[in-house]
């Protein structure tokens, strides 16, 4: 998809570990933190953070520093937690029923509204009193419920299909897990989740340390 | 944990997409890429990309670009997807279970060696051929089968628990999917999937097009 904004991705990409930070420590009781106490937690620079935080407007005051519940509100709105979002999961295997079991998802305004899958063993069951139902109502459902966002949860060879139905549906977003790139229309959001980045990076490090560990014995 | 490295983090992140895209290009028979063309599939600049795999050593040739199968492989050796991996997984719910059923992990050399719950109505079963065992046993587990990386599929309120368990049976690293930071010695390499940040990412895409197509209309 194409994006029209001038805050670049990386910034997009740091505000919800701010937001997530920023949720910790309040629940924590600290209702006030300055950039440098914030890049410590966070791990980012002050002045990166200031830098992010100025993209939107700025929210701190110069000796003050930033108010807990305030930032962690402001970024709240910012990523569009304060909205409700309808999503459908499709793929009612492990990873399916792992999304859809997962409460923070719901507390956060993303409420599932109808689960797909093409197995008819599972179809008309619920999983947490939400329905199975048969992927071929797919295109119809997302249409007249306006759903949002679409959660693919298949195997990579059918997550290019459903990703059509969806967009033929009227889909404003999907978040893949099937582990291939999809094919949609420009005006529908992808985020891809690729959780063998985030394995590979840990094997990466697990590497580079065994390397460093050895070349020190010499 | 502390890194001895000059090789920057955003750096090491890149290097799993870039072998994943290369996979995917060899897998289509293209056997020789340019960085012009890795840019165009990976939407980093070609200049970002040739600075990076120099980090490594280089391995495209002027005029040529890179052989595709060769630089797949150099960075499949430099994640250290050339080796085996000995790994647990700690609880057996929708998620643990979605993580041991994906075969490409295993594929790629990570090899679950155990299974671990508190709850007796799955201590004994099998998943995948692969024993699930009772938690009192995981800190033997993996000093004795010398297990490399624990990932833990607990719930929030379990994660820092388990991580004390994974250490104090010297795992090397953790892959922890439970929504909270967890502390572990400096020795313990730890990288976190916090589902949630790639969920508001989306979310905000989702606003800020809908926040920018409502500007338009005045």
């Amino acid at each position: 998809m194409e994006r029209f904004s001038s805050i670049s991705m990386a910034v997009v990409r740091r505000l919800p570990k701010y937001h997530r930070y920023l949720g910790e420590i309040g629940k924590r009781g600290i209702n006030r933190v300055s950039s440098q106490e914030l890049s410590k937690i966070t791990g980012f620079t002050a002045s990166q953070i200031r830098q992010d935080l100025n993209c939107f407007g700025g929210f701190g005051q110069q000796g003050y520093g930033y108010n807990v519940d305030d930032l962690y509100k402001e970024i709240g709105n910012i990523l569009g937690l304060n909205k409700i979002y309808k999503t459908v999961v499709v793929g009612a295997g492990n990873l399916g029923q792992a999304i859809v079991n997962y409460s923070f998802f719901e507390k956060s305004g993303f409420v599932t509204k109808g689960i797909f899958d093409t197995n008819p063993k599972i179809i008309g069951l619920s999983i947490k009193e939400i329905k199975v139902y048969d992927v071929e109502k797919l295109e119809d459902f997302v249409r007249e419920n306006a759903i949002d966002i679409g959660i693919i949860c298949t195997p990579r060879g059918q997550c290019q299909k459903v990703a059509e139905i969806l967009s033929n549906g009227g889909i404003k977003a999907i978040w893949n897990f099937a582990p291939s790139d999809i094919k949609v229309p420009d005006e529908v959001l992808v985020e891809n989740v690729h959780l063998s980045e985030s394995l590979f990076t840990l094997s990466y490090l697990l590497n580079e340390k065994e390397e460093l560990e050895k070349s020190r014995k010499f």
